[in-house]
C-alpha cells in the first residue's frame, strides 16, 4: 500500500465526491430541499464531519485555507455567475447596485466598525485593549455581503427579477471595495503611525481596484473571443479557452491586487457573446454545462468546509462581542438600505417598494469570503474572538436568515419572478422600445442608458465584431438569428423527446418491448399491426440508409463531418414533409 | 505585485494556453499535419523551449515530474482512450492482443538486457561496470510499447482497425507487465542476494497486477453506473461522476501497485454502456467533448514536457551503448511479432498478413512511460547514461519511426480503415451472425467467445440491468432503439445544419443580410418575396408561440424543464405534416 504517493489528488477526489453524494442524497427526499436551504444542509453536514473528526482526533479539524478557498473554489461560482447573469437588469439597475455595493459597503463597515468600538470602551465586557483599528478592519471582513451565500438561497426563493439583481450585484461588486478596505485597514495596523496621505491614498486605490478589474476582465474576454476565431478545426479544445482565459483574467487580478471577482465577471460578460458565435454547438453545450456542474461542486464543497471548520478550538467566546456584531450587522445593513434607497427613489420612476427593501437589508447574508478573510488576518491576541464573532455572524445569516426569508417572502407577498419567460411578442416590443428610446435620447439630448446602448451596439457591429467573429463575413439580422435558435431549440427538444421515449404515437411499441430484449426474439412477439408501424416509421425516416456510427479519431467528436450535405438531406426531407 | 500567491495555478493555467495556442498554431497551416507528425512538432517547440531556457539560465531546464505525469496527465489519455475504445474488434482479438501484451513484452525486456550486457562485455567500450541487473532494470523500461505515442502516431494514419487495435491494445495491456518486471528489477537492484522464492513471487505478481486492476477497475465501474441511477434531480453533476470514479480507479489501483492503466479501462469499458443510458442526453455530450478536450491537452503537453526534458546536462553520451540499444529495441521487436505471429496465425483464420507484421513491429514506439520510469530510477552512477539512451531511443521512434510510417504505409499499400462507418444494414448482418455463432458453438459445445459473449449478454440483460439502470422498467428492442438514435441524430444534424446556415432553401435571406444589421432597417430592404419566405417559415415552425430563454436558475440548465409536453406539440407537429 503506497498511499503517500497518491495522497493529494486521492484525497481531493474524495472530497469531491462526498461532496456529490450528499447533494443526491437531498435530493432523493422532495420535501427537505423545499423547507431548507441546501446551504443550511451542507453546513450542517459539515458540522457532524468535523465534530466526527474533533472526537477521533481529539484536536481541531483542518480549517478549509484561504489560498484554496480563493483561488480554486470561489472563481468557478463567480465565473458561472457572471457568465449566466441576465445582462439586461443587470445594466438598467447599474447605478442602483454600485451605489448599493460602493457607498452601502463604506457605510456599513464604518458603523459596524465604530460602533463595536463604542462596546468595546464598556468596562465590563473586558474588551479595552481591542483598538478603533482592530475594530474597522473586523467591520471591513464583516460588513460584505457573500455572493456564494446569496445565490445559494436567492435562487431558491425565486424574487422578482430586479430584486434578485439587485442583492446579488451588489454581493459581487462589492468585493472591490472590501479588498480595498480590508487591505487598508491591515496595512494601519501594522505601521506604527498614519499619515493622511495613506488615507487618500486608500480612497484612490478604490478607483484602481475596480476599473482596473474591469479593465483586466475585458482584455481577456477580448482576447478570448479573438482566440475561438482560429479553433474551427479543433473543435475539442473551443470551451478549454473559455475556461483558461477567465481563469487567467482572475489569477492576474489577484496578482495585481486588483478585484478579482470584477475581473472575471468583465471576462465573462465581455466574451460571451463573441464566443457563443465562434464556438460549434456542441462546445456552448460543454462549457454551459461544465461551468455549472464546476460551481455546484465548489458551492458544496465551500458550505461543507465552513462546517467542518467551525469545529475546534479556535474561538475566544466573548458574548457580549458577538451578540453586539449581529446586532449591529442587521441594523446598520437596514438604515444603509433605507437611506440609500431613498436617494434612488428620488430619481427613477421603478421605485423600489418598502417591501422590496426589507427583502434587500434581510437577505444580506455572510459566507465564506468573510470566513477565509478573517483566517487571513496577522495573529494578534484577539483574532480568536473576532473568528467566533465571524462564525457566528455566517451560522445566523444562513441559518436563521437564510431558512426564514422564504417564508417571509411568502408572507408579504413579495413580487415573484414571471414563472414563464417572455414570449417573442413582448421580446420583440422590448426591442422596439429599446430603440424608440434611443431615438429619444438622441434627440432630447439626454445621454442616458438608451443612448449608450445604442452606441455601444454601433461600435460592437461596426468594429468589433468585425475583428472578433469568425464568420462576420454572413452578419444575420435578427429575424434570422431567432428562426436559426427556434430551429435548433425544436431539434434539441426532438431529441430530448427522442431519448425519454415518451413518445405518445407509438405507444404501441412501448408497451411490447418488456418481453422483446434481443433481436432474435422480435419477430415472435410482435403483432402484424405493430410491425406495419414499425415499418412506416422507418420508411419516413430512414430516407436513405444512414451512416450510423463514426469513423474512430481521437481528434474530432461524432457528428462533426458533412454537415452541409446532412443539412441538404434534411431539407429535402423537410420539403417532401409539407 | 504579488506572483507567489497565484504562481502555482497561473503556470499550469499559462502551460495549458501555451500548449493549446501552439496546437491552434500547427492547424492553421493545413499541409504541415499532413506531413508531420503532431507529436514530432510538439516535441520541437518543446526542444526549442528548453533551449532557451537552458540559454537564458544556463543551467538545465525543469525535468518533467513523474508524480505530475503519473498521477495528472497519464490518465486523462487513457480514460480517452479506453472509452471510445472499439470494443468489439478489442475482444475479437483479445488473445492476440494479450500474447503480444505479456509474451511479447517479457521477450522484449530480456532480449534486450540480455544483448545489452553482451556488449558491455566488450573491453573497448568502457561499460564492464554495468551489471546484468542493471541492465535488465534498463531493458525492462524501455522493452514497453507508449499508448501515448502510438495513438498519437496511429490516428493519423487510418490503417485498418485490427492492426489499429492490436498495437493500440498491446500499448495499453503491456503496463502491467512493465510495472511488474521494473518493480522487480529495481528491487533486486537494491538487495545484497536474489532468492529463488523472489523469482517466484514475481511471476505470481503478473496476474495479481493486472487481474487486480481488472477488478478495481470494473468495481469502480459499477458503482459508478450504480450512483447515476440517482442523479435524476440534479443533472449537472452527472458528467462529474463518470469522471471522480474513474479517476478513483486509478488512483485506487496505483495505491495497491496494481496497473492503474488496466483500472481505469475496465472500468470505462465497464461502466460506459450503463452510464450513456442513465445519463442525459446533453451530459454525455459533456462528457465525451471534455474527455476529448482533456486527453487533448495532457497528449499535447506530454509531448511538450519531453521536448523540454530532452535539453541540458542529465545525459552521458556513451555512443555505443545508445546505438545498439536502438538497434536492439528494433530487433527484439521484430524477432518478437514474428515468432508470436507465427503461432497466433496457426489458430485463426483471419491471419495477420506479413504487411501488417511490418507495421505492427514498425509501430513499436517508446514514448513519455519510459522517459518518467527512467527518472524516476534510484540514483546510481550509470543512470545518466540511461537516460540519454532512453532520451534518443524516444526521440528515434517518434522522429523517424513516426514520421516514415505513413509512407511506408502507403507504399506497402497496407489495408486502410474503411472510410465510411458500416451501414444500417450491415450492422443488422453482424448481429444476426453474432447470434447464429453463438447458437452453433452453443450446440457444438465449443466454449468459444460467440459462447461467452452470449452467456454475458443474458447475465447483464437478466441482473446487471435491473440494478444499474435507471428506467429498467422500460427495456427497449434494438430497434427501437435504433430508431432512437437515428431520430437524435437527425435532430442534432437539424441543429448543426442551423447553426451553421448553410440551408440552401433560404439562401435570398443569408445574402440579403449583408446590409441588414439592426431590426429597424430590416423591412426597408427586404423585397416582397423574401418576407413572404419569411412568413411562410415562421408560420411553419412557430406553430405555438413559443418561449424562448428559460427562467434563470443556477442549478438547472435551460431546456431541461417540460420535456414530454414538448414531445407532444412535436408529435403533433409531425403528424400533420405527414
Amino acid at each position: 500500500l503506497d498511499y503517500q504517493h497518491v495522497q493529494v489528488p486521492f484525497e481531493i477526489t474524495l472530497w469531491i465526491m462526498l461532496a456529490s453524494l450528499a447533494k443526491i442524497g437531498f435530493h432523493l427526499y422532495n420535501k427537505l430541499p423545499s423547507v431548507v436551504p441546501e446551504s443550511c444542509l451542507l453546513i450542517f453536514v459539515g458540522l457532524i464531519m468535523g465534530g466526527i473528526i474533533y472526537g477521533l482526533n481529539d484536536k481541531s479539524p483542518p480549517v478549509m485555507d484561504s489560498d484554496i478557498f480563493f483561488l480554486y473554489l470561489l472563481p468557478p461560482i463567480v465565473l458561472d455567475a457572471g457568465y449566466f447573469m441576465p445582462s439586461r437588469p443587470f445594466f438598467e439597475n447599474i447605478g442602483t447596485i454600485l451605489l448599493y455595493a460602493v457607498v452601502g459597503t463604506i457605510w456599513n463597515v464604518f458603523g459596524i466598525g465604530f460602533s463595536l468600538y463604542g462596546i468595546c470602551q464598556v468596562k465590563a465586557f473586558r474588551l479595552q485593549d481591542v483598538s478603533l483599528l482592530h475594530n474597522l478592519l473586523f467591520g471591513s471582513l464583516i460588513a460584505a455581503v457573500d455572493p456564494v451565500a446569496v445565490l445559494a438561497v436567492f435562487e431558491e426563493i425565486h424574487v422578482n427579477e430586479k430584486l434578485h439583481i439587485l442583492v446579488f450585484g451588489e454581493s459581487l461588486l462589492n468585493d472591490a471595495v472590501t479588498v480595498v478596505l480590508y487591505k487598508l485597514f491591515r496595512s494601519f495596523c501594522e505601521m506604527p503611525t498614519i499619515k493622511s496621505v495613506d488615507v487618500f491614498a486608500g480612497v484612490g486605490k478604490f478607483f484602481v481596484v475596480g476599473l482596473g478589474g474591469v479593465l483586466v476582465g475585458l482584455t481577456f474576454g477580448m482576447t478570448a473571443a479573438f482566440t475561438t476565431r482560429f479553433t474551427k478545426d479543433i473543435r475539442v479544445i473551443d470551451p478549454l479557452f473559455v475556461f483558461l482565459y477567465r481563469y487567467l483574467s482572475y489569477l492576474t487580478a489577484e496578482m495585481f491586487h486588483l478585484s478579482g471577482i470584477v475581473a472575471i465577471i468583465a471576462c465573462a460578460m465581455g466574451m460571451k457573446r463573441y464566443v457563443e458565435a465562434n464556438i460549434s454547438l456542441k462546445s456552448h453545450t460543454t462549457v454551459k454545462y461544465f461551468m455549472k456542474m464546476w460551481s455546484s461542486v465548489s458551492d458544496t464543497l465551500i458550505f461543507i468546509f465552513l462546517g467542518v471548520s467551525t469545529i475546534g478550538e479556535n474561538h475566544e467566546w466573548n458574548w457580549p462581542y458577538i451578540c453586539f456584531t449581529v446586532i449591529f450587522c442587521l441594523i446598520w445593513r437596514a438604515l444603509g438600505v433605507l437611506v440609500l434607497t431613498f436617494f434612488v427613489n428620488r430619481f427613477h420612476v421603478n421605485t423600489i417598494t418598502s417591501k422590496d427593501q426589507f427583502i434587500i437589508a434581510y437577505g444580506g447574508l455572510r459566507g465564506a469570503i468573510c470566513f477565509s478573510l478573517v483566517f487571513l488576518l496577522p495573529d494578534f491576541h484577539r483574532k480568536k474572538l473576532f473568528i467566533a464573532a465571524t462564525t457566528v455572524v455566517i451560522l445566523f445569516t444562513v441559518f436563521i436568515q437564510g431558512m426564514t426569508i422564504r417564508p417571509l417572502v411568502d408572507l408579504l407577498a413579495v413580487k415573484r419572478k414571471r414563472e414563464s419567460a417572455p414570449t417573442v411578442g413582448e421580446q420583440i416590443h422590448i426591442r422596439f422600445l429599446d430603440h424608440l428610446l434611443a431615438g429619444i435620447e438622441d434627440i432630447s439630448g439626454h445621454w442616458g442608458q438608451y443612448y449608450w446602448k445604442d452606441k455601444l451596439e454601433y461600435f460592437n457591429s461596426k468594429y468589433l465584431q468585425k475583428i472578433l467573429l469568425r464568420e462576420y463575413d454572413q452578419p444575420k439580422s435578427s429575424i434570422v438569428l431567432l428562426y436559426e435558435k427556434l430551429e435548433r431549440k425544436h431539434a434539441i427538444e426532438l431529441a430530448e423527446a427522442g431519448q425519454l421515449g415518451h413518445a405518445p404515437s407509438h405507444p404501441s411499441l412501448l408497451n411490447n418491448d418488456r418481453t422483446v430484449i434481443t433481436d432474435k426474439k422480435l419477430e415472435d412477439t410482435l403483432n402484424p399491426d405493430v410491425l406495419e408501424n414499425i415499418q412506416e416509421i422507418l420508411a419516413r425516416n430512414l430516407y436513405r440508409i444512414r451512416r450510423t456510427g463514426p469513423a474512430y479519431n481521437r481528434h474530432t467528436l461524432p457528428g462533426e463531418t458533412e454537415p452541409v450535405e446532412h443539412a441538404k438531406e434534411i431539407l429535402i426531407l423537410r420539403h417532401k414533409s409539407v
